[in-house]
């Protein structure tokens, strides 16, 4: 089930929505311009914003496990950096809320393993691993998920089109359990499709903190602009945007548009046969300008650790409170006590 | 690994004993026999015994999760009655002790799909399986024990034949945890296999809370006297020890049996050719004798459940103080704080 933003928009108290990452280091532009300032817009229209900084879920990745976590912290710092107003949001940290990991045990006993396994990006993944070497943290990876959304009761989860299926879950779980204790504990949350615009990294693959061909939403202009000169490109000097012809020339020129708020064509003409180099040079400019208020108030955030501190322990208070509440309904409705 | 009795008898203070049951009902004479007597011999050496009232696990088995869950405190009524020390045992609810459901994220990172799969309780039940549904809480079960066995550091379990996989899934967790992280956090436990005796219910099926067929360790004379006299039998009036050939009268000498401390074919000559009638009026006497004890000091201990909630409330904090400090050490193991 889908929501539209238009209805949202006209109703924004009915919604309570659930985000978050992994905290696997600094965030950058994809993160970015595909969910932060997505979710900054949700709370503009006044949609109750829960943000989960989901540190458990970083070892269903083998290859990021092997590194220490991120720290909760930088998570902080780059969303209210955004716009992500800490007095109005709930910011917490996974690991923190214990009862929310409770809810998996009644959770996990509400869908099969033939459900789990036909989940497509657990399929992906078993298609894909060497040795068919799946984590069972992998593979109940989408429960996981329904606990983190159901515990505070949230009832609107943007998602792209990949992550539908992850949702049906949370839904299909959301409905057993009111079914099979006749109860109404759990809304069915509804999917927000959001469109988020493919970036591509320095090197022309995704965009993605692990690949090391991120733009970090905190980096400095300096270091913007010697990412920007450093991604690939090609020696057509026409600039023009066509994603699938030339991933890499139109994902920079996408980049511009998105900071100036037009149309990734109209960017594409003005540079003209300009080339690559007067297409970073755009590029960068654009970012910079667009981030520099932001990147201002993230290096006034800074400065205060304590502050940000502060902020994930309200954070983490407010969603104990919450799954607490919520476990102890589960626990009555399932007649444990 | 499999550890002798021998060797526990001659170094009980090296051994850490985790066991439990699900609260379905009050245990009754299957339990005693195959598993209670064993933990209190167990406690007698030295060892030091953690009991779990696997209280979520009632989940596993859809047809218990449509029934209320019994109390935790029957459990702990039936504990101590059949002798199990308070002040030296820990018991405790699984589902009041939220650091231990914590370490199920990073273990079920430690598994793969592929392994859980293999597992042979695990196998039997999708075999078995109407439309091929068993849940994902029975198809993790293996890892859901070993956090119940892990958090307390557990070194030693009491199984029978068909759980030893279960049990080598709690150490390859244990393992790979220490290895994955360089650590020394979790013992490999090993198994001390103990022969249960296959006690048939009163409908020649296996003895079983939720079939009805079972003599709970808790009924009354007359009950116990008219549950066995409803007993299946046969029509031959000689009375022989032959499991796999009479296995309802077997089933009834070899309970005799155990309650005298006597070897069942002596039993079995000893009633000779009395018939059905002898052999139950020589079970009743043979179990309601043996437990006369166990009752009488489970009528006192009933008197006074505030004493049962203490003792559970005492276990609860021990174990919870323990699961925290466990889980402090894998995260710290794990880089996560």
């Amino acid at each position: 089930m889908q929501t539209s933003i238009d209805l949202v928009r006209r109703h924004p108290a009915r919604y309570r929505v659930l985000t978050g990452d992994r905290p696997t280091g600094p965030l950058h532009l994809g993160h970015y311009f595909g969910t932060l300032q997505n979710r900054v817009r949700l709370q503009q229209l006044g949609v109750e914003l829960f943000v989960v900084v989901a540190d458990y879920q970083v070892l269903t990745d083998r290859d990021l496990a092997d590194r220490p976590a991120g720290h909760a912290e930088e998570l902080v710092l780059d969303y209210l950096a955004a716009g992500v107003d800490p007095d109005r949001a709930t910011i917490f940290t996974h690991s923190a809320v214990p009862a929310l990991n409770q809810l998996l045990l009644p959770f996990l006993s509400l869908v099969s393993v033939a459900e789990l396994g036909r989940n497509p990006t657990v399929k992906d993944e078993i298609a894909h691993s060497r040795q068919g070497s799946v984590s069972g943290l992998m593979f109940t990876y989408p429960v996981h998920q329904a606990a983190d959304i159901l515990f505070c009761k949230a009832n609107l989860v943007p998602v792209g089109q990949d992550q539908l299926p992850h949702l049906e879950t949370t839904r299909t779980v959301a409905r057993r359990f009111n079914d099979r204790y006749a109860t109404a504990v759990f809304p069915e949350p509804e999917a927000l499709l959001s469109e988020a615009p493919l970036l591509l990294g320095t090197d022309g693959t995704k965009m993605s903190k692990s690949r090391g061909n991120a733009i970090p939403l905190g980096a400095t202009e300096d270091r913007t602009a010697r990412l920007i000169r450093g991604a690939t490109t090609d020696a057509d000097r026409r600039i023009t945007y066509d994603p699938v012809g030339r991933p890499e020339v139109s994902s920079l020129v996408l980049l511009a548009a998105l900071c100036q708020g037009r149309e990734p064509a109209a960017v594409a003409e003005e540079i003209g046969s300009g080339g690559a180099a007067a297409l970073k040079r755009h590029v960068t400019e654009a970012v910079n300008e667009h981030l520099r208020p932001l990147r201002a108030r993230r290096a006034e955030l800074a400065k205060d650790r304590a502050h940000l501190r502060d902020v994930l322990r309200a954070g983490n208070e407010r969603a104990n409170a919450l799954a607490d509440a919520t476990l102890s309904e589960v626990r009555h409705a399932m007649g444990m006590g």
